[in-house]
């Protein structure tokens, strides 16, 4: 019978292949924020289909209100093998600006060890590990897990198909743990496990003072300026450390414990260059909080903008009938978006004074994911990843919140293990976006160690 | 020897005349801003020379960098006479938009007791009642003042010409007084002279941080955001009762004197209405001064504009790399611009964090205007007014600046006597501007009144 060491061998000999299959994929332009490219879309579903059905998986496109989906499984060799569900996306971002691009991003090539082309990485690159890893245990005699794949096309412009199609196929889907392939090594010779994500509350307040906009002059001092309320409240909404002030906005906030605390101390972590790649040298969050705690474990109350009055160049002695600020909040651990969407309203409220009325326009919110960081899975992809980079994984935080995981857990109750091969200079989302083709390869292998890991 | 009351039965015997050469004046599109009607605002003041020749002026028109001056002096009936020198500008604003008028802007016209038309009063109405109250004393013997006349044509362009004009001219320009007719009556039955004119700094501060946008996902807690830094320095620039906290910021701010105070408690002034017309209740300046006080004699720190961020429609979690806002400060007394725009410069510096540059642009200063307001002059006007109108003439303050008054006192050491007949609905600089007919006629005899009264 077939080893690991077998199915890795399988990986190491096939790498040119498994190049051309990803290069194959990159050259559909399936991007789903422009319309001309639907099409391409589907063409992209296609060939994800056909190469599932070609693994074994029983795999068919599946239509929703925008781009269709690509659902697929496969029975392992043993029928009490624990069953995963794989997500990743088979669209990509627009391409623009063009001019920036040193090829075409649609003509993917090999430069050195980096893959280059829209998409090699995010997630067309990412995505295809997982799927090398499958053809290696085919190649071998089977799967060592019962797997499902669901790949979507609509990740880029918010995944609006996603609640729905997983309520609707929440039997067929649902499994024992959701693999996600989305994600960053820690750098690139650590691998890395993202457990905490940061929810998000954004909302958008509009104060109104006098009924149309004054002169200075003949109104200035008398008159109330709502940019002045504004700038009032916005400066009480953190104290002096740091902190955010609003009632009851740290309930449901939980110190780290502390074994993560201790592996964040211990991960090659430059503050200094961290911020100084973006001009700045201080950690400007709570006082006494190290940077990648401000970044991943604590949450945060920020303006996103602001606007109000004369903005053009130039002088104009105008007082503003209005003024409007967009805020947003991280939020982390047990965090209620709509409790602190209330107490933000509630707090602008007992800040007006006589005759400045608010609006508030709310642009959503969502609670912080935290995933296990202590499992039985986790310990096992942690093993098996040391196994292949030969160091241990680094369990992570995300500052931002990665939406899709949310709707797993909240359509189908599943728990996610995130692991990816991405570098943070892949440039996802930007002209020359590449892929390490380390990462590629080294991450078709990492799948196949913890798909055995889990199975054992 | 012709009496006062011949002089104003001959303004009221002239009436329709004086209503045609208003009317011709109107005609003349003079709009300073265009320069497709530059040749117009020639044309004005070549009509405003000859009439001024015809009323036996010395008159010519001077050339400027910009749009010519009108200049023209006469001499009084008697040597022993005082000299008066009298301002007004013959350039009109733009008429845009043109779809809100009734009528077109430049084909003047009588409706009822309202002369209709662009510049009908805001200037061209205002300074020919004193040419009317010049043309009667002609058809009744002569001036009793010595007169001199300074009219221009860039006073809606901001008067970029004046100052220099003022010093090349100041021999022949220099007189006892100053009378400039570009204000308003208190209301349609109450005249007024206006003493105190605020002044004006206008600054801009630019916040840097990061040096560049970032995601808030990826830097939220650690990055430093330039608009909450911005907000608490906006924040900081005023305490609870409204008091502007600039460090000396109050230097050379006098209170009231009590006798003018007294006066502006009697005026028939409504705070409630003041405010309820732009939808606003309650006083928003300093606690404890009256909304006179608020406006005339109290000095005010505005913010007129701020940006930064994302401002567009929905939710964007951007940290702006800069924050920008612009700050005026109305002042009065002998508060110095120069003083206050260092102090807030200063104030700003002390509150900015690590990693946060400032740059200023200064949009210019001018100290605040205190003209006379218990000296022989003004005694004699107020009774000259009280006349005419049968109430006493209030004596007021603006909250705005009048820039040109500013340059007299510079250029020339002179004080001015601001009396002015227009009303707060005439919609000067906007569709359909009037003025009304008895303030035209009123004008003129009043200010044969204020020249017969100057020369006892």
């Amino acid at each position: 019978m077939a080893t690991l060491e077998d199915v890795l061998a399988t990986l190491d000999a096939s790498q040119a292949g498994a190049l051309d299959r990803l290069f194959e994929l990159v050259r559909i332009p399936s991007i789903s924020a422009q319309p001309p490219h639907f099409l391409d879309c589907d063409r992209a579903a296609d060939w994800l289909t056909a190469q599932l059905a070609e693994l074994g998986f029983d795999a068919r496109k599946e239509p929703t209100d925008g781009r269709p989906m690509v659902m697929a499984s496969a029975k392992a060799k043993t029928r009490d093998a624990p069953h995963v569900l794989f997500y990743g996306h088979y669209d990509v971002q627009p391409a623009d600006p063009l001019d920036l691009w040193k090829t075409p991003p649609f003509e993917p090539r090999l430069e050195g060890e980096r893959i280059f082309g829209r998409g090699a990485a995010d997630d067309k690159g990412q995505l295809m590990t997982f799927l090398e890893a499958c053809r290696a245990f085919r190649a071998n005699g089977g799967l060592p897990c019962h797997v499902s794949v669901l790949l979507e096309g609509e990740e880029e412009t918010g995944s609006p198909s996603l609640p729905a199609f997983l309520a609707k196929h929440a039997k067929s889907l649902k499994a024992d743990l959701l693999l996600v392939c989305d994600t960053n090594m820690w750098n690139a010779e650590t691998p890395a496990i993202t457990t905490m994500l940061r929810g998000l509350v954004f909302e958008e307040i509009v104060l109104k003072g006098p009924s149309r906009d004054l002169h200075s002059g003949l109104y200035g001092g008398p008159a109330i300026n709502p940019i002045r309320v504004l700038a009032k409240i916005l400066a009480d909404l953190h104290d002096d450390k740091g902190v955010v002030t609003l009632p009851g906005f740290y309930d449901g906030v939980e110190e780290l414990p502390e074994d993560i605390a201790a592996q964040w101390r211990e991960l090659d972590f430059d503050p200094v260059k961290f911020l100084g790649e973006v001009g700045l040298s201080v950690p400007a969050g709570e006082a006494g909080r190290s940077v990648l705690e401000q970044l991943w474990s604590r949450p945060t109350c920020e303006i996103n903008g602001i606007v109000g009055g004369y903005i053009e160049a130039g002088a104009k002695t105008v007082l503003p009938a209005q003024a409007s600020a967009k805020i947003s909040f991280r939020l982390v651990g047990r965090q209620d978006p709509a409790r602190i969407q209330q107490a933000l309203r509630a707090f602008v409220k007992a800040r007006l004074p006589a005759d400045v009325k608010v609006e508030f326009l709310g642009h959503g919110g969502s609670p912080a994911i935290g995933l296990p960081s202590r499992g039985e899975a986790l310990k096992r992809a942690r093993r098996a990843l040391e196994e292949e980079w030969g160091k241990p994984a680094a369990v992570i935080g995300a500052g931002g919140s990665i939406p899709i995981v949310g709707s797993f857990k909240r359509e189908l109750g599943m728990d996610a293990l995130m692991v990816g091969f991405g570098l943070d200079d892949d440039a996802i989302h930007s002209p020359n976006e590449k892929y390490e083709r380390r990462s590629f390869h080294k991450g078709a292998r990492s799948w196949a160690r913890i798909l055995s890991a889990l199975s054992q």
